[in-house]
This record gives structure tokens, C-alpha cells and sequence, in this order.
């Protein structure tokens, strides 16, 4: 065949065969829901999904299934008859059913929504006895022991639904106000304040493992193996040398020599192998050695992109960065994940106040943007966990936060009679989640920022400002969390930051790099860090950040 | 201070201070190059940037600027007069300026756009003497050798936007198509097949290092100091056995008990810490022991997001996964890095025919997007780098792909007489790069979809066809890179998933949870992974995909 005849045979396949497209001719069952009845009724779809209860009816002549597809929390109506599939099979809990028929208005005075009268069942995938999930509700707490089945329930599902729309509203919101989507690094050998709390990556532990099985089954030689390769290398040596001085044949000599240089080799390759060490390498001093891992230093797993997002900042203007960051914090509680997603905003020119201003902005458009397109699921959150989470949405996507200093606010607490803190306020501290959550829950009913920080409880790289005691640092606290957003100007002067990382007891060697951005053509910038997962606890109301990450990551455990 | 009236007082300062905002009234070069030049001509502007070139004129009575602030390639040309600001300090390249003043049209006859007749400098971040990037242009091998400066250069500011816009092009398109976007897991315990390549997340270095320095200031005790804190102990306990046979006082045996109870936590104290061991846990078989690492087992970073995000599809329907994904492979060419971004959407009942339909329409997207919204970064690149750049945009975005299932693909292959592979052809052998690149680039003209691929050569998972030879499963090869997507139909059906993992010589325990999701409610389904990186190289036409992440990491380097 020629190969242009081929290629002309193929132009036919591609146009594919339509047999074979199924997803396209489905019909989302949030898109029947959601329209009227009446532009429906009599409507042929073919609808996909799972059966979230089943119940055989009319002494088994047909059945009533709720199917659910995820696209939405509530389920579809579906009516079968026992003549068009065995109804047994399709009534179990977990059921997915590929089904085609005809959508009907529900019987007259039947208070319910459109339903589906199926005629052809075409793919059935059932469940066998034991469905690991009871129908009675289990806790979310008992959930986590079936991550790979919790999707399939209501909560987890609407959490899912929400978090994609919070997705799609920070790539919005940044999108429309002029940033660009910069990806910062995971892997990230600069980041080394509290080092201790960071996951290093490494090809260590594999090394080592190949090593040792590849010993196991060839051991490595020993000292006298060693002895005895250079000695046969000195008699291959004393026998050249004298067919040399008995001016033997050059064909002689030559098979001399090169009997020699095998003997060599065996002898250099025996010593070589003799120096492996098996384990990990270590250096002189005692210490672990990197120089054959990976990156030939030791790296981690990024706190923050915000570092390298500067570097973008200070070049292509308004960015922003929206990725996962790792903290090995030995932590139990409802509030620290050892894997979380952080947003990175970082702008060029902008000061604490344009900081300030974007923050506020991007939290209310967030809001808004849930009271648009997640009422749904958002109903779901009030009626299952917290009453008030749709009021706290409109409440913060409608009004101006409050702003205070460090100090005033520092003040504001000092005065409260009505509450006995644990931790004593007085100015320097660092503010306490009891401190924040009394300033935006009980003080003002709203969010707060609270600006201008002690430079002593902040890091180094927040801009020092003229009282030389506090650094242009916010946070944003809001009813529910207390912080969310924590921010600042940054420092573009050189030589106080140099002072700050010095004061820091840091070494400036390693921040080389992120001061040559004062160096040449230094700019005033600002940003701020959200935490994704706080964001999605503070709008649903549900208690324990582990539940609104598909997959968490916390002390002893990394399921699947 | 009342508390409520501090709080009254703060309802002022939430307004904010309007002379701290910098940001929004800024404008933005993009937004002044795009427009007219009669809408623009005659306003007042803030402007902030960086010196691209600056020239003195006019025997030094002004200066020309050309400023760019990365919202777009284009600089604006910006006109100073001597009187306004030292010149001298303005002109160096890299030099950051803010700056006011009035938009004017260009002279008449002068061929060139508005430019900027600027009368107040606010802020000026100086370029010290050897601005590290020298005017004549660095190769971008040369430039990683700055990466915290490279982003302020035309090609790598280009990439990033064109980077940006590919990002906004795969979220607008799966949400128009209802898909939800889910964050898989970095760090991942489930992923074993070909561990040696992953980077494993660990905190036992650092615990160990912990440990070593703790010890160094405070060594552990010997085993005589063990036996002699026991010794108390029992000294302690006659002690008390004497005072209560003597019926001392309550309150001696009372001392007495306090005393043996101290001894005795001493001791068990001591005991414990002799038993702490420096350096890496090992298990008694020598083997290393991860019970006291992080997560109390070896995890390891995600090389795909795939087998978790499937336990959404099979409960939410249309997802997909876009981020960050690792390879600790040591490879030192120009298409392969240690961590780069991938996007893998997974549908529920979706056939391979929709796997491949979504692929074609995900990648046309993308074209046609790049083409409507980064036409200068495009033409940039066009000049620069790849004269047919657009052209292969236009031919991607607007010809059907090819489609050959691999079978046709090898006759078409074998039936080439113009070339000699370097990699014989014949039924079963995995395509390499040069096959893939003669389909798509010499046969076709055009991308190609090869698909069902012979079992032998892919993965597990991927779902066995009727003639029990090959997989469902699908590559898209586009000119210049090659393999751009590859996805399948997965195994839907328990037992041949069994046995396709026991083929493969992979643990069934490991996958429980994955066959779980064939056990209850099974549905087919198809997903694919498209490299982010690859499409940007596709979409440039440069040439090491070095050049397209913001901070590349590869074999010993990852800089910042």
C-alpha cells in the first residue's frame, strides 16, 4: 500500500465514529432541573448516574430510582418498568445507570419536579453486597476512611462544586483587574527560613535502596579482591616488560598489552566499586551528604511562592500565583493541612493601601461570586452545618471592612471587660486566634483588616515604616476563621533590607538574588497570600479544613 | 476608651487613605498602545515601568525613554525634559519610573505611536553600575544563569504571557463544557509503579539533623548511667519499704513516696533517651524504617493526578486536574523536566471516541484562543524564534485531526521508503519520537491521533479491546513536538482490571480502593493528560522546554 493511499483511506476515520460518542449526547441532569417543566416535557435525553436510593413499587411492576450525576445536588426522578430491565439490579444503593427515555411532568398535585421515563437501560454497573458507605449518614469524620468513595456524597460533592467555583473566581478576579497566572516553583532549594517545618524532596532513600539489592546480589569486593586485581595487573606488567626486552613479535607484545589493559580495567573498575558505601552518603563532618541527590543540594517543598513571584512582579507587573504549599508542622488540629493551595498575589507599584484594597476586593467578589453561581450547594451548607453561612456571604460581599492598626486594635482589646483572654494583650504581641476572631466577630460583625504590625512579630521582607517600630503588614480576619489573608508592602529599599535580613539572623548569601531586585530598577510592591482551604471553611461553615480538600494531607496520614 | 467608641471611630479609617493608592490609577502601557491614538491624545496619565532603552537628546536638554511594564511587548516612548529630572538617572537600562504626564501624538511624518510627554517623576529605582544583563542579547541557555532576572526580557516576558493565556484557555474551556476542576494530591502514598523515578517527601533528615545537634549539646547517656539512676530508684524504694514497716509519719512516707516517684521518672527518663540512635531509622532487617517520617510511610510527590481524580469522575461526572506533577528521572534533554504542569481531565461514561473528541477540540481551543488574544507575543515569536508559528496555530485550530489506529499507523510506517528509522518498524514496538514526528509532520501535514495501541506497551489501567491485542487507548502527535496528549478508555470491568494489574506484576492490596471504584457502581470512563509545557513549546516554537516554566528544575539545578 502507499503511503499516500494511506493517509487519503484515513481522512474517512477521522470524522470518527459516532457510535461511539456517548458523553456528548447526555444531558446533564442540572440542566433538566434547572429549566422549566414545560420546555422539557416530552423530551427524549439519555441521562447518566448513580442511584442514590431505589425502591420497587407496585408489587414489582416498575421501580423508583433517585439518580444523581454530579452535576448538581439534587437528584433526577427516574420511573422504570420491570419489563424493560430487571429491577432488583438497578434499585441498590451506588448503582450507575446509563438510561434513555422520555422526561414527564410528575402526576397532577404531585408537589414534585420534572421526572424521567426510561424505555431503555443501557449500561448498568452494580454494587455488590456490602456498599461500603451505610446509608445512614456517617460522620465526616468517618468519612475520611473512604476517600475514595466520599465524592459520592452529598457533602463532599457540594464542597467539590464549591471549590471549583472558587477556582473560577480568583482566575477571574485576577484575570479581569490585569494580572498574569505565574507558576512558582514546588520544588525550591532558596526557601530556608524554618527549615525545619519543610518536606525535602529527595532521591536519596532509592538510591540507596537500588544500591543496596543491586550489593545484595553482587557483593562488593573486598580489600584482598582488590590486592589480587593489582597484582595480576603487575604480573601482566612484568610480562610485557620483558617481551619488550626480549624484542618478542609485535603481535606478541601487542596481545601482552592488551592483556595488560583488561587486567587494569578489572582493577580500577574492583577498586571503584570497592570505595561504595551502601546507606545514605555522609559527609567528613558527620553530617548527611546531597551531593548525589537529585539537585546535588538538599531542596524542599515550597512554604511560598511569593519570593520567586517577585521576580515576576518586578518585571511583567500585576501577577499572581495559585498553587499548592507544604508545611511539615506536626500539627492536630481543624485548621493546619501538612498539603494546602495558596493564592499569591504580587504587585508592582502598589502600596499597603492598594494592598489593602485588592484583598478586601477579591474576598467580596469570591463571596459574590458563590451567592451567583453556588445557591445550591450553599442551601445545602445552611441547612446541614451552619445557618448563617449564606448571611455571612452577603454580609461580607456587601460591606466596607473595618481597618485598624496593629495598635488600635491592640487598644480596642486592652478595653474589653466583657471577655477574659487566655493570652494577655499588650502591644508587641502577636495577635492571637481568640484576639482576631473577638475583633471581627464581637467588635465589629464584619471583616477586619488590621494593618501596621509590630516589625518585631513580622518577617523580614515587610517594608519598615517611618516610626522604625512597625512594618506595612495586614492581615485580613473574618468571622468563623480569624485570619485569611496576610499581607504587606514589601521592602524595596536595599540597604534596610539587608539590615532586616541581617536583624533576622539570616544570611545574605542566600538572598542574593531576591536583593539584586533592589538592585536594578527596584519598585514599591505589595501582595498578599489566601489560604484556599480557609476561604472554602469560611464560606461553607464546615469545621475541619480535612473536609474541603479532595485529598488530605496531615500527620500519619497521605491516603491514596 | 470605650470599646464601642473606638470601634465607631475606626468606621473612617475603612474608607482608607486615597493618597496611598498608587495601583489603580496607574495605567496600564497595554491599554494606551491598544487604543487610538485621537481617544488617547490629550489625557493625563500615571505610568510605571522599566527603562528599556533611554537616550539623551538635544545636547542633554531631554530624554527619550522606552518603558514597558510587561503588560504587553511594545514599550511606550516616554519624553522628558532636563528640567523635570537629572536625565543621567533615568536612562540606564532596567532603571524603574513612575511617572506623569500628558499623551501626545507623535510629530507629524514620524511613523510611530503616542508617546508620553512627561512632566512630574515620582519614583525613580536605580540600575547600579553592571546591570547583570548585558544590552546585547544573552542566548536563553545563557539567561538561566539569571533566573530571578530573566522574566524582564522580551522572549521570557512573552512566554509568561502566552503562558497566562494558555492557563485562562484550559480553565475557560473545561468550564464551558461542564467540567469541575479538582486539586489532586502532591505528596501521594498510592503511586508505586516505577518508584525509582519519584522524589520522595520525607522529614527524616531534618529529624535526624534535629536529633545529632540535640545530642552534640546534650549527649545521651551511657548504659552506667542507666544502671545507676535504677540504683536511686531502689535506694528510694527501701526507703520508703523502711519508713512504712517503722510506721513513720504520713507525711515522711509521703516525702518518701515523692521522692521514689521522681527517681523512678528519672530513671524511665533516661532509659528512653539511651535508646534514642542518630542518623536515618533503620528496621531490623536493615532496610529503612519510615515509621517515624511524616506521614509514618514513604510518600512520595505525584507523577499524574489520574488514579485519584477518577474517584471524582466516578461520583461528579466531568473533571479535571491542572498542576504541578514530578519526575526524578536523570534526564538532561530539551522536553523533559523534574517538575512540570499537566492538565488530565476524566469523564464518566466517556468512550475513547470522546476522549479523542474533547482532546482535538481541548488542543483547537487553546490555537485558536493564542490566536485571539496574544497575536503580539505571537508575531514576536514568529520573528524571533519559528517563522510558521501562527501558521500552525491556524492549521491546528482549523483542520480536523487525523485519526489512525496504531496498526494503520505501523503499515503506514513500514511502508516508508524515503527514510531509514533509526528504530525498526514493526507491529508492538512502542512508537518513538522519530515515528511520531514523521506521521504527524512528513505523512500528515497536520496532528494525528494514533490509537488503540498494542496492550503490552500500556499501562494497567487502560481498557482491553474485544480482540484481547490491544488497549483503548489514544496519542496526539502534533508537528514539531511529537506526543502532545495521551489518554484512553479505562478498565471499567473488575476482573480483567484484576488481572491487567497482577499482569503487570503490580500488588493487588495497593490498588483495593482503585478496584473499588469497579466494584460499586462501575461506569466507563476515559481521561487523557496533556504536558502544559509541551503545548507552550508546540505553540512558541522554542526549543527547550526550559525556556517555558518560570523556574525550570532538571538535573542539579533548581535555582531560587
Amino acid at each position: 500500500m502507499e503511503v499516500a493511499e494511506v493517509a487519503a483511506g484515513m481522512a474517512a476515520t477521522s470524522l470518527g465514529n459516532p457510535e461511539g460518542r456517548v458523553l456528548r449526547r447526555i444531558t446533564k441532569i442540572k440542566k433538566i432541573l434547572e429549566a422549566d417543566v414545560a420546555s422539557w416535557a416530552g423530551s427524549r435525553v439519555l441521562v447518566g448516574g448513580w442511584v442514590k436510593t431505589g425502591r420497587e413499587q407496585g408489587k414489582g411492576s416498575f421501580a423508583f430510582l433517585e439518580v444523581n450525576d454530579g452535576s448538581c445536588l439534587a437528584n433526577l426522578q427516574v420511573i422504570i418498568e420491570a419489563s424493560t430491565y430487571p429491577l432488583a439490579e438497578l434499585v441498590p444503593t451506588g448503582t450507575s445507570v446509563l438510561v434513555e427515555g422520555e422526561l414527564k411532568p410528575p402526576p397532577e398535585g404531585v408537589k414534585q419536579r420534572i421526572e424521567l421515563k426510561v424505555d431503555q437501560v443501557l449500561e448498568v454497573g452494580p454494587v455488590g453486597e456490602k456498599y461500603p458507605l451505610p446509608k445512614t449518614r456517617l460522620t465526616l469524620e468517618n468519612l475520611r476512611d473512604f476517600m475514595h468513595l466520599r465524592a459520592r456524597t452529598n457533602t463532599i460533592s457540594a464542597v467539590a462544586r464549591i471549590r471549583d467555583e472558587l477556582a473560577h473566581a480568583t482566575h477571574a478576579f485576577f484575570r479581569q483587574n490585569g494580572f498574569r497566572y505565574i507558576h512558582t516553583p514546588i520544588i525550591t532549594t532558596s526557601d530556608c527560613e524554618g527549615a525545619g517545618e519543610m518536606f525535602q524532596a529527595t532521591v536519596l532513600f532509592s538510591q540507596a535502596e537500588k544500591l543496596a539489592k543491586e550489593i545484595k546480589e553482587n557483593p562488593l569486593p573486598t580489600e584482598s579482591d582488590v590486592e589480587a586485581a593489582k597484582h595480576v595487573v603487575k604480573e601482566k606488567g612484568d610480562i610485557v616488560a620483558q617481551l619488550k626486552s626480549t624484542k618478542a613479535s609485535k603481535a606478541e607484545i601487542t596481545a601482552a598489552v592488551a592483556e595488560l589493559n583488561k587486567a587494569k580495567e578489572t582493577a580500577s573498575r574492583l577498586e571503584e566499586r570497592s570505595k561504595l558505601k551502601p546507606g545514605i552518603p555522609v559527609k567528613a563532618d558527620g553530617g548527611f551528604s546531597f551531593d548525589s541527590d537529585f539537585f546535588k543540594k538538599p531542596a524542599f517543598l515550597t512554604v511560598s511562592g511569593q519570593l520567586q513571584v517577585e521576580t515576576y512582579a518586578c518585571a511583567v507587573g500585576s501577577v499572581y500565583t495559585f498553587g499548592p504549599t507544604f508545611r511539615a508542622e506536626n500539627s492536630h488540629t481543624s485548621r493546619h493541612l501538612a498539603e494546602f493551595w495558596m493564592v499569591e498575589p504580587e504587585m508592582a507599584f502598589a502600596t499597603l493601601e492598594d494592598d489593602m484594597d485588592y484583598a478586601e476586593e477579591y474576598v467580596k467578589f469570591m463571596c459574590q461570586w458563590l451567592l451567583d453561581n453556588s445557591r445550591e450547594d450553599m442551601e445545602f451548607m445552611v441547612k446541614n452545618y451552619d445557618k448563617t453561612a449564606i448571611e455571612r456571604l452577603k454580609l461580607v460581599a456587601s460591606t466596607p471592612f473595618a481597618r485598624v492598626s496593629y495598635t488600635e486594635a491592640v487598644e480596642i482589646l486592652m478595653g474589653v471587660t466583657d471577655k477574659k483572654f487566655e493570652n494577655k494583650v499588650e502591644w508587641g504581641i502577636d495577635l492571637a486566634s481568640e484576639h482576631e476572631r473577638y475583633l471581627t466577630e464581637v467588635i465589629f460583625k464584619k471583616p477586619v483588616i488590621v494593618y501596621n504590625y509590630p516589625k518585631g512579630i513580622k518577617a523580614f521582607y515587610m517594608r519598615l515604616n517611618d516610626d522604625q517600630k512597625t512594618v506595612a503588614a495586614m492581615d485580613v480576619l473574618v468571622p468563623k476563621v480569624g485570619e485569611l489573608v496576610g499581607g504587606s508592602q514589601r521592602e524595596e529599599r536595599l540597604e534596610i533590607l539587608k539590615q532586616r535580613i541581617l536583624d533576622a539572623d539570616l544570611p545574605l548569601e542566600i538572598y542574593e538574588w531576591y536583593l539584586d531586585l533592589r538592585r536594578y530598577g527596584t519598585v514599591k510592591h505589595s501582595g498578599f497570600g489566601l489560604g484556599f482551604e480557609r476561604m472554602i471553611l469560611f464560606a461553607t461553615g464546615l469545621d475541619n479544613i480535612r473536609d474541603v480538600i479532595p485529598f488530605p494531607r496531615y500527620p500519619g496520614r497521605a491516603d491514596l
